[in-house]
């Protein structure tokens, strides 16, 4: 379960929806993504298509303000819809970017929803800008629109072959034409992408199976690694262009981005953090008094860590469920309050007890500090903090905002470096095995890794062509910007 | 831990808080505020005095929208300030009754906010009218302010006995004028104040402890039921105008109102409801699988149940962060999303399984029949409803906003009658003596209760006078709106 | 005709109208103060009553936006209606202070809406905060609240007469209760109030003729001076309480304020203002090729001085009728733009001409030094301005916002200095008798004056005891914002 | 001087500006495009370029709101920049058709900004996208963008030219690299362009010279047909591409779409609409008391022919000033209020005379009724309507919005019709040749004519590919919607 706002987590990149064969296709969009709220909460968008006509609304903001009006809602008619939910970058952020992006091409109208990251997509677009297309958007999401405008290939379907086999990097996609909607993963199957039904046969694509429940939708099957998944009024078609998958599904979707009631790649995400907190107490067991979940994404792993430590779990911080996007910007005597207006520690559950603390990761590591301070200063007489992850040592490349690695805690320091940095009495990780074990593994398997764990260990499944190719950088374009 | 936006909860109707000496005092008190948000959601406000001028500020919605701009703050400067929240009413809501209600009266500036309910507000208010008062909200604190005015006694705090004494109610009160900041409580204490100092020396009233957290005051002590405490330039003063002050605080607010991590009338909030819990399981213990708290508020008590009854405790119920105020009207097909907008299921941890729910009320019953279908739907074998206080039964007059009695569910059913309404195996509600037991008593007193539990009992203990004396509606006055 | 954000003319402070019978009375209202829009463009409001509720909505910004809303307008049903438009300060307003200002008295709704301006509200203020009454504006309107509330006559009639008596300055009322609509005027009759009739009976107040004419309503006379109209069902009644009322109206509303196309205490405005350009051609003739307007207020009287001095008249100055409230603000580089935003020279009818400019004031100067250099700078051989009124001496206290004597041109400048000031050839103003011949009269009655020409003269009619009191500043009070 | 908000006039589409060479070029910018206003009120744009980066701010509402806040004007940094007024549709108006639009090229940054309209823009659309170019407005001028992205030309000059050639309809064109400005007219050169100067020698380009007046730029001299005038750090060259222009600047500027304070194609527009009025007294005179203008546009007109037929020359109908865009809806009783919400009757003025009306043309013909009715309301005993243009009886396709030819009065009814349409005792038109001569000319030359007036004449001098060739309506593509 993620927590908005916090200012220490690395962060998902989007969240896609799509649904195909509902009267009312873009209101049930609306309800998916906002189950996938979690997974972005920047801008949202929707595009819909009524057997003639494409419609569109996007705007920066949460999905229940921007889809909230009847009117918005009434014009978004039709009966297939993909929708798209953005995480909230603070500064560079433009509505241009917000997708679902879309064109007219020579086919007809053609949208688009991206989760991941393509990783060749500036050196795509400077070959794409010499032929002559303009780009509207900095989002690497538009290459693949101009690859399939400008592809020599005849029917949809091939043109969008024929760009998936020039993009590299991580992609989950759902998109719409005239006739169809499409659900794609890239061969490594990095980011998570579900097909689903209702009852009245309509197909779903979803990013996470919270986004089924919500509809009353059932989970038919994961989209796999390297397929596309074709919706028509002829029914399902699966395409397999790519030769050989070799499946690296996201490690830490499990750990932190997915919500704690889906399924993914087939197991419950609940259960599998339970299971890592488990891990870590019979690997970095300590004598301790009560465990503490830092909320709200620490609960399922101290509920398994104190089951299995047989400690008692206590909710030892409290959070503000009324946390706002800005606050009165605190003052030098008044500092540092950051972490109290999201959290209090519950001091009589604290004051004179030796404390482990459950956190899932650390990033930089300024919250941890903070957190164990507020443990401290309400009395904790020992506070041992316990990941839910192993160091976090690398930045990620496919659809995830790392800060850059001379940020990361867990590249500066070792283990008792950090532990000195939160100044927590112990401090201890899951181990890179016990965290395959809880997923269900013997353990890591090095030659043929079954995640991709690049953050924890550097080994990069999909080649980075912009970033080793030295490619300038994005900012240094001209920014557009456009009033409303 | 309330929950926001849950549509079958009691309200609190206010949190007020102030703070006297200190260079930011709005600063303090929009912190202050925020702590208290759960109090109260419509609305906040501020009045800061700075030896010159006061200032106010007041706006619907929330503390850290109201109060995010510099600007604002920085014309609330000054060293004393007050401020207060309003619980979210749908409808006749204006921004003149917003509080701090402020006027300039012959000595000076005064400034007010309240926190409870007067009960003879109307009858006073045609008194006063008749004498030529014009009034600019539909506030029930407005009274106080015309009884200041209008009073004949010459000193500031002798107005103000002087008002006191013809109020009758509940009320815990926040005061500024240009000499002093004054916190006062009815003589029965129904509704919560304390009294924290700064380690600068600065003194604060605040409805929680939680509020005194987040700005890092100490707590002092609770002011006491009848109590005037006067903080001024010359210290602290204590006044009890009134000869015979009978505690009976508001029960309710250990069971659902006040944040489990404050202290309140001496006692953790978060033990007390773990302790209703613990007798929730000795009461009506049965055999189960798994011990499931509806979110949030249900968490501590499921804890105290799960722990008694050896039962484990899990998430099974997750909650989505990001519900806004409204969302797409859902029509027809898509109907009864409501919970769903803000639970879902975590199946695995539910399916195939007997479930004790835990929650602290019903009130209409409609939300819990929702929550006990969505856990059938996701595969329980049983599911088994405990209530963390005994059947809600009659209106509250002192504060908080309550449905007409017509509409509790317990006020006209059985207990077999309710269970059957909401569809679950088996409900239960703590027993009354229980409740007491679980707050440190040996079971209620019939003779002289140790809390208000009107809610349960019908016993009010203050008398209602605008509402025995069939006292025509508010709400038939004339409505006077602003744009701003 | 009045130009909007001229920033160097007097402004009216206020319009008012009101409606008694119509079924759309609100809408006619709103019609009303659209057509009174140049008397303040600040803020506008409206409060209707359907006979057994008032309702009001007040706002800053114009009335076409205030009341655009279908919203807005179903709210204020009912077949009585009386409304308000405020001029555009700059910087203290708050919406308290928009008028109509209603409240609920002992004997029902009672709104009020005031073009003039009290001169002993601040003494009566006092009096009544002693009392015990709690203001909520800084108008000095809420004074003539406040002595009707706390009036110890019977009916409201005699408690609003009671009111009257007692308050000093000028005043045109528009007041409206449950059982009738009245229209008042000072006992000098300084501002001006009609009396209009539509064809289906309904009875109209407005502060002009203009405002019957947008809704086909008939001029039926103007409201006395000292005279109270009452409206009610049983149709219409007049009431004289003032003992001797010696008309003294306001010369500049012909100069000025009123709308050329209103007729106003008998006269047309537009033929007035010809006649001043006529007297003024008499006057002050000089050998010219061309006679151009400051647009607009300049151009009735510089058509009757044209035709008089049968010289051609010419659109030379072009106004941009797009300019907003606020604009980019002119860095060094590109100063002295304010008039150019505004106006531009139309340079072929100037160049190489003899220009005769004509304007209705001049206040500061500041603007006629611009104007004077756009026309040079446009070619013009020489620069003659003539003025449409005497020179402005003296600050106003009867409800039209003037600078402080010392800021006024004419207070410290002989004509000579002035017209150095202005750098123009030649200046010349109407004399105070060419003034009043234009009026029709044969001159100004030193024993006896015609009409408040005070701004002339510093010939106050009306005593100003708060400002001859020394009474301390309005801006001292606390002020109190609200946010909407 | 146009009129704005009146809802029959024909209207301009677009007015355009740019300057080169001055360190606040884009606040010069905002000053030309607000004195361009009257050529487009529903939207403006800026683009600006500070050597490194291209900026670009446009936004719905006039250019005083949209450039008002210092922080957009502080983000249009640099010494070059562009901007573009457009006309106020209702509807399908979106943001990404606003203009100047912008592009990165594979040469770099491409701005550019178009008045007029291009009659082949669909043909050519429907092969770019062929090609695989994605279009993201519906605005003609993308086409050009597009053109130019895909020539396989090499320099930006030639790759320009290569578009021109392509395009067909009228075009005034200011566009911005990051090496210079253009400006160029088409080969008729029917819409305007002049060029100016400052004194510090940036170089300026204008639809109009009331534009170069309100920044003190000198007018040099007119782009003229066909020409690509260079702006760049190397200073100005001329390139014209075209073989043979054979200018037909549009006559309608003169009549109506110019500012009277502009002097366009070497003729003072003032000077040019007295001379049709004192034509139109020549050609129509005819007994009467008063000349009145149709406020603001007809003024100039009317003082000709008041002028030349010695007739006193009056203000009849005065104009509100403070028409906002829409308004309380009127109802069926009080309906045809449209005309009195901006225009009153002066009716002193008016009673009992022969009213000689003169306005500058009639659309539709629905405003011209309403006025000649209010005027005979007011008393006049005869109304005369004489129109400073010949009849319209053909649409406009090179930049001017007209109704549909069938809207058009002048296409359905004759003269005679048209008077007993708009219910006056006499209509009279200018002759073509009057106008003409009105021009400077001896009249209309038949086998060349000197103007475009294919609107009085249905004779185009452009051909109109896109119209002829029964080319679908764009309003059948998607609309794609943008919330800000």
């Amino acid at each position: 379960m993620t927590t908005p706002f916090d200012d220490d987590h690395l962060r998902e990149e989007c969240g896609v929806f799509g649904i195909y064969g509902h009267a009312e296709a873009a209101r049930h969009v609306a309800l998916g993504l906002h189950a996938l709220q979690h997974r972005g909460q920047e801008a949202a968008g929707i595009v819909a298509f009524d057997g003639a006509r494409f419609q569109a609304h996007r705007a920066m903001g949460h999905v229940s303000e921007t889809f909230e009006s009847d009117r918005v809602m009434a014009e978004l008619s039709g009966y297939a819809a993909i929708g798209h939910v953005r995480y909230a970058t603070f500064g560079a952020t433009i509505l241009r970017n917000v997708q679902p992006l879309f064109a007219d091409l020579s086919f007809g109208g053609f949208g688009i929803a991206h989760n991941g990251n393509l990783t060749n997509a500036m050196t795509l677009r400077r070959k794409l800008v010499k032929q002559g297309c303009i780009f509207q958007s900095t989002s690497d999401t538009e290459t693949i629109l101009h690859l399939v405008a400008t592809s020599t290939k005849n029917s949809e379907i091939d043109r969008l072959i024929d760009a998936l086999h020039q993009i590299e990097g991580a992609y989950s996609l759902v998109a719409l034409t005239s006739s169809m909607m499409l659900g794609m993963r890239d061969p490594l199957g990095v980011r998570p992408l579900v097909l689903g039904k209702l009852d009245d046969g309509s197909m779903v694509f979803a990013s996470e199976t919270c986004a089924l429940d919500i509809i009353g939708a059932d989970f038919v099957r994961d989209v796999e690694p390297g397929e596309i998944v074709i919706i028509s009024d002829d029914g399902i078609q699966s395409l397999k262009p790519f030769q050989s998958p070799r499946p690296r599904f996201c490690i830490f979707e499990h750990i932190y981005f997915a919500r704690p009631d889906s399924v993914v790649e087939g197991r419950s995400v609940y259960d599998v953090r339970k299971q890592i907190g488990a891990e870590l107490a019979r690997e970095s067991g300590v004598d301790a008094d009560v465990v503490i979940p830092v909320p709200d994404s620490g609960v399922p792993a101290s509920i398994g860590y104190a089951a299995e430590a047989r400690i008692p779990f206590e909710l030892g911080i409290i959070r503000n469920h009324y946390v706002g996007r800005t606050f009165i910007e605190p003052t030098q005597q008044i500092r540092n309050l950051g972490v109290k207006l999201k959290h209090n520690a519950n001091r009589p559950q604290i004051a004179g007890r030796r404390v482990v603390l459950v956190d899932d990761s650390i990033v930089r590591g300024t919250t941890s500090l903070k957190i164990v301070q507020m443990v401290r200063d309400a009395g904790a007489r020992e506070v041992h903090m316990r990941i839910a992850s192993p160091p976090t040592t690398h930045s990620c490349f496919y659809g995830v905002d790392t800060p850059e690695r001379s940020q990361l805690l867990a590249a500066t320091h070792d283990i008792e470096g950090m532990r000195k940095f939160i100044q927590a009495d112990s401090l201890a990780f899951i181990s890179m095995d016990g965290l395959y074990r809880a997923m269900g593994e013997a353990g890591r398997n090095p030659a043929a890794p079954q995640f991709c764990d690049a953050c924890f260990t550097g080994d990069y499944p999909v080649s980075l062509t912009d970033h080793w190719g030295g490619d300038e950088d994005q900012s240094r374009r001209s920014r557009v910007k456009i009033a409303g």
